[in-house]
């Protein structure tokens, strides 16, 4: 009696602390991190990671509760545990660069229950010594066959005080915000990935990897740096609904000492699944232009009418200037009908198949062909998902069978507003990023690769690295572009992009649409860079599609600057980070995959830099023409953008380049190998 | 064309900020709170408060998420408002004071949307001068008949920085957490009421009043002092289902320049419904002891055996003990047939009606009735709402029948495994706070009120005030109890009780059960306070039920301090706080209902204070003689709590008390009003 009467006090109060047991331990293969699992006597799993013997992620709880099974969280004991060390070397189709290095230990723990159920969780952990994955997986088991996931409890306890930079989650917008810097502990609700460096110098970023019909990850904060998951809400009372067995996306922690580690490091694509997709010779990354950008400027109109912009003769103007100058991709948006209504938010006009009749689709298409251009296409559902699967299979069939091999996708609808179809069949308001839009969206990969055609989303679900599983996602937005530079109060601030490099592209590429030469626009501000920063956003903003955004008549009257967008590549075989500090600058040099030059891209915030660029990347002994795209002496975002300065000089791996950024400013270098 | 882009960019952006219009204003009556009802360019309403003009609440948003409908949030224009002022004062039947004023100026606005759906959604503002509750209300309307809530977009942006004090929501366990006291900005997800003060001074605390049919709020911080209604999740997708019309429970904010203006503080009740019940003079205050401190102690069990706690020979004699010595109650745990299993969180093994073998129900009940007391009988469902609602009416059918006139419910579960039945008919696990288990507790208090019984639920839903419409529902736990220092580990600390006061008795009353005369127990702590702070609870800590919870031997054994709690009341005609300071200390002066006498009662936290206590709220020219029990010259809750000195001292309206008080100490004074 004395024995169940403890066992009821230790049930019921979590007061009570007793020490909790390490069970399980593992250490990154140069044992640089760490992870222990614990169990405390009341059966409740933990675990901690420490990084050189220091606590960085304090303990922190695990586990789910249920919607109609009482909750995995407690009363369990290790029942089995292996360890695994991998390592692989992989080749990317496309991307940052070639070779990726897949090295990690493993530790794979099973909980079973005590009593009660007798329930299992298997818990995964892959440490790479920059960083860490772990996830879940629920085996097939009598007890718990069909999991109904009410909530994760998945928490990450950040040990050290730090900054986080951060944009909220659950608010009107989807992912299209400023990027808040504030106290660790002032965050609150946040997407991911989520960046924090801690006061004394780590650099970490919270994500997740393979979000994979499952529910999107958000973390919000319980209280002093502590981050419990907030998954996205589903359909139901359940946010997340499938049949054992299945595995959890991969929750994850980049961690290195400098900002610039984060971006050089490869835990995301490592923890997807390899290319499911066979031969894809025929994901191509390429530059574009389009019928775009005129539309923000209020120049012309998605909506039919005298002021349309998807007419025949304005698309052949397009795809002649992409053939005369090298693009291989003209985008039109507003070409199908549709955009005449009210269709923000509500989508259900828009036809996938048939466009406006001032739009030849089939001879634009042809005629583009004939210049060795392709229409990129466009499929704008305004969150209408259901809607649009309705129609998805013939609106792919038509664009492959005129030759078209990218689409850009849009889900133009507030947070919480796309729409599926319930299980009922009737339709259901859900968030963006819930189970049942990442399944949508696997479903329209999936369909779009039977077709040979990649899929770039704009308003998409978060990139958690499936480009590597499905490599025609090949690129998308999710995140503030550069539209609001058009029209946005305020418009992009000079640090947007600094942002951007250390949080959001952790993800994954994206489709920033840089390239502005005219900083005057609808916006107050304006374009808030110098032209050299546009040049060098190339560069440091990695997409393997990449539009030069301008009106065309701007590049035309600045032919030299332009050398620039026309030579840069969109595919790379190496990346690497030269320096930066979250949210102020960066400079990063890339090696184009198909040849033997490099490019140096560097970016500031507000403040104007002399930055250090040592070439040691480049192959001793071999010379380069360095061609310069910089700030001139007079340089300022506010006062003077369009001060460029465009030079040559010969470099070898042995020279130091110093790189002055105006205020707003940038620098882009092309690097030519020459003969030996 | 360009209308409708600039509507679409508009609609699109929320970036571009564009001044939002005040569309209604009101003041409290003695004009020192204000609302303005703003709608933005895109017809977004929010709501800002201000204090003699100073800004308290920026504006914040208002608005839902729905489940298989647009949202309800922007488009809206103003169709209608108007304003009514509203002055009463009205009668408790039991309660912190005898009469209330109920005094408001009242703005009603509806918001119609200007296109599409074109639904309405009124918005209601009560101000008070020491307070503001808000609500929502869903007309009847064509449009929007079946309300489906995916999520509450209500939000209260904090305009100066301050402390709060807080606990977690969503945490493993319900409200059973000591407060976290942190700066506002590192909130995490908090339960309500949470407490504010800004750093110049002024208190606020947010809470809800009216909970019925709906799912209870918690506050999201959104970073930077803003925080959004997190609503406790539902059984499937909706967090509130409900056909229109219907209102929401009102969003309150007390407000005061001391945190005794908080406590004094009627808003909670007022904005509640009338006494829905007719006469409920059977409602009764009373103090009770009972067959519980012993279990916690674990020197009895609930379970049966051979230290069941639940015996009829313990029992008799507590009953003797509650005749002999002026008590009109005696709880006893453990009576019924379901202990013996590990009903932690299950619960489908209690009978209700089923006793022990060697309980004697009828006889024990016959046996307190004859002694002038009555059995005050005990239901714990361990969460398991379902199933005691199948047992529910023959169980208070057997109470009534008892003579039976209050029950303690408990619904020992962990966070978000209460459990209900699913609209398909099969159990879900829920939250203890959402809407399913708020429509539980009105079922109980309605099946219990036709009984004429009064309910004490223990893990209850929270307080809201609803103690107004249904006067049975007397008391509740919901917060860390006097348990805790029987076995925690912490056990409660010094500051425990200066916390609830400012925080969790803002709700209501709370079953804190004090009285403990032996410190030392399973707790490593122990309990961490002075006697003469145990007696100063019964003042402090406001509840109609009032439990001397310690061991009847050491009540017996202390007679001179024990007098204190025989002679305290449960029922008041005045309550005044005469001093206090969030989570340090509160001196508190109540006015006995049933005659002329006042009891005083004075708490601190661990450090030691003198405290004035000018007795002008005494009937001026009249004597009362002072009853004081104080900590001794050596009292301090660590090293000798026990330390009390008792002594007596005729005093007058002109006097003045100084309090000294022990460390973890307090003060407790019967004024015994003499004859003039």
């Amino acid at each position: 009696m004395i024995g169940r009467l403890l066992l009821f006090l230790a049930l019921l109060h979590f007061a009570v602390s007793a020490a909790a047991e390490t069970v399980a331990r593992i250490g990154s293969p140069g044992g640089v991190l760490s992870v222990e699992l614990e169990i405390d006597p009341d059966g409740r799993p933990s675990y901690s990671v420490r990084r050189f013997g220091r606590e960085v992620i304090a303990p922190s709880r695990l586990g789910f509760l249920l919607v109609d099974a009482p909750k995995l969280e407690r009363g369990f004991r290790l029942a089995d545990q292996s360890t695994r060390s991998f390592d692989e070397t992989w080749e990317q189709p496309w991307g940052e660069r070639r070779f990726v290095r897949n090295h990690y230990n493993e530790l794979r723990a099973r909980l079973t229950e005590r009593s009660g159920l007798g329930r299992s969780l298997d818990l995964v952990f892959r440490l790479f010594d920059d960083g860490i994955g772990f996830r879940y997986e629920f085996p097939e088991q009598p007890n718990l066959s069909d999991v109904a996931i009410q909530d994760e409890l998945t928490e990450f306890a950040v040990a050290p005080s730090g900054t986080a930079w951060w944009i909220p989650a659950f608010e009107w917008n989807r992912a299209e915000y400023l990027y808040n810097r504030t106290p660790v502990a002032e965050v609150g609700i946040a997407q991911t990935p989520m960046t924090v460096r801690t006061d004394d110098g780590l650099h970490i970023a919270f994500h997740e990897a393979a979000l994979v019909d499952y529910s999107g990850m958000n973390l919000a904060s319980v209280g002093q740096g502590r981050f419990r998951a907030a998954l996205t809400p589903g359909t139901d009372g359940a946010k997340v609904r499938r049949p054992a067995p299945f595995p959890t996306p991969w929750r994850t922690m980049q961690i290195a000492d400098s900002a610039g580690g984060l971006v050089m490091n490869d835990l995301i694509l490592n923890l997807n699944e390899p290319n499911r997709l066979g031969d894809v010779s025929w994901v191509r990354p390429m530059k574009y232009v389009g019928v775009w950008w005129e539309m923000h400027l209020d120049r012309s109109t998605w909506a039919s009418g005298p002021r349309h912009g998807a007419t025949t003769a304005n698309v052949r103007r397009h795809i002649d200037f992409a053939a005369e100058n090298g693009f291989d991709g003209v985008l039109v948006e507003g070409w199908n009908v549709g955009w005449d209504g009210d269709w923000f938010g509500n989508g259900q006009d828009f036809s996938f198949t048939r466009p406006y009749p001032d739009f030849d689709l089939e001879g634009l298409a042809a005629y583009a062909r004939a210049r060795g251009v392709q229409l990129v296409g466009h499929h704008e559902t305004s969150g209408f998902a259901a809607h649009y699967e309705d129609q998805m299979e013939g609106a792919f069939d038509l664009y492959e069978r005129l030759g078209i091999r990218a689409v850009k996708t849009g889900y133009v609808a507030d947070a919480g507003q796309a729409k599926v179809r319930g299980p009922d069949g009737l339709i259901r308001y859900v968030w963006h990023e819930g189970q049942a839009m990442n399944r949508h969206h696997v479903r329209v990969i999936e369909a779009a690769a039977r077709r040979r055609i990649a899929v770039n989303a704009h308003e998409p679900t978060k990139d958690t690295g499936l480009r590597r599983t499905w490599p025609n996602m090949i690129a998308r937005e999710g995140a503030r572009g550069m539209e609001y530079s058009a029209w946005g109060n305020p418009s992009n601030p000079p640090e947007h992009e600094a942002n951007l490099v250390f949080t959001r592209m952790l993800a994954g590429p994206m489709d920033y649409t840089p390239g502005i030469f005219s900083m005057r626009t609808r916006s107050p501000q304006g374009v808030q860079t110098t032209l050299a920063k546009q040049l060098a956003l190339y560069v440091v903003i990695y997409s393997p599609l990449q539009m030069a955004a301008d009106l065309l008549e701007h590049y035309e009257a600045n032919p030299r600057p332009f050398q620039f967008i026309r030579d840069v590549p969109v595919d790379w075989s190496e990346s690497l980070v030269l320096n930066g500090e979250v949210g102020d600058y960066v400079t990063i040099a890339r090696k184009d995959r198909d040849g033997e030059d490099w490019y140096v891209g560097a970016v500031t915030d507000e403040e104007g830099r002399v930055l250090e660029a040592p070439l040691s990347f480049l192959t001793p002994g071999r010379r380069y023409r360095a061609q310069i795209y910089r700030d001139g002496a007079s340089a300022d975002y506010r006062a003077n953008p369009a001060d460029i300065v465009i030079e040559e000089r010969v470099v070898t791996s042995a020279d130091r380049l110093t790189l002055r950024l105006a205020p707003g400013g940038g620098q882009a270098i092309r690097l030519v190998a020459l003969g030996r």
